[in-house]
């Protein structure tokens, strides 16, 4: 039985130090860490962490591929950030944009009866900015889903 | 400031059912969900997602680029299932091999001091098996970063 865990997302980027910096300027705080090779950011109880593109390939002993042609492309994979209202997915996008993120797709009310939008960071990878009025959050802001919150 | 949250990490893949059934053979719990377009699996805090990757595309306006080069191909991304020692992170990678996970590295001894290995499923998006002597966990599994163990 393999635990069901997801401890840490990892984003192979071309350069850690201009990831950082974009991370960072929208706020998030980096673990103090004592190297340049990569960063760590504690997303209470996930972590999110950056490498260099190579690096994580390499790490993971995979073909590095074309990856200029990947840097600006679709990863078939996103992360979320869900808050608690559609005005907070707004003004989250907005300082995204104003920090040089490029927004995808402005949010708009979506089909599952939520509202998202999505940005793109310095690499491309997608991160989607969501309400989502099923789901609620615990006390530490970690999404709790309708059968979690069924048994709390 | 934008909260610092990750809430949701979704795969785009081929086949939803095909990658559910190869994460429920692992021992995942998919949220029951009246839809078989998307299946949710509670990480914990973290949600993950299992979306086609047409459909996650078309859903952040990118473009669906190649995908069946991208499909066992580098994704610049890769997300980890830390545990709690060496011989578990062996059992864990020797079951994904069982349940025709593809190991693309089998574990062993890190720079960063600790001990690692990586699958790739079904549609080649990466998953790290480590194990991380300088991170703890707190008693719901959740990764423990040395800053937070600190203060607790």
């Amino acid at each position: 039985m393999v635990k069901q865990r997801l401890s840490l997302v990892t984003l192979g980027v071309k350069d850690v130090a201009v990831s950082q910096a974009f991370y960072e300027s929208l706020g998030f705080e980096a673990e103090p860490f004592d190297s340049s090779d990569v960063v760590f950011f504690d997303m209470n109880g996930v972590v999110f962490g950056l490498y260099g593109r190579a690096a994580l390939a390499k790490d993971a002993n995979v073909s590095v591929g074309d990856l200029e042609d990947k840097g600006d492309g679709f990863h078939a994979i996103s992360v979320a950030i869900n808050l608690e209202s559609e005005a907070e997915v707004d003004a989250t996008l907005a300082e995204v944009a104003a920090k040089g993120g490029t927004i995808t797709k402005p949010a708009e009310k979506v089909f599952w009866s939520g509202y998202s939008g999505y940005f793109a960071d310095p690499d491309g990878h997608l991160w989607e900015v969501a309400h989502n009025p099923f789901w609620s959050f615990d006390e530490d802001g970690r999404v709790m889903l309708p059968s979690k919150q069924a048994t709390n």
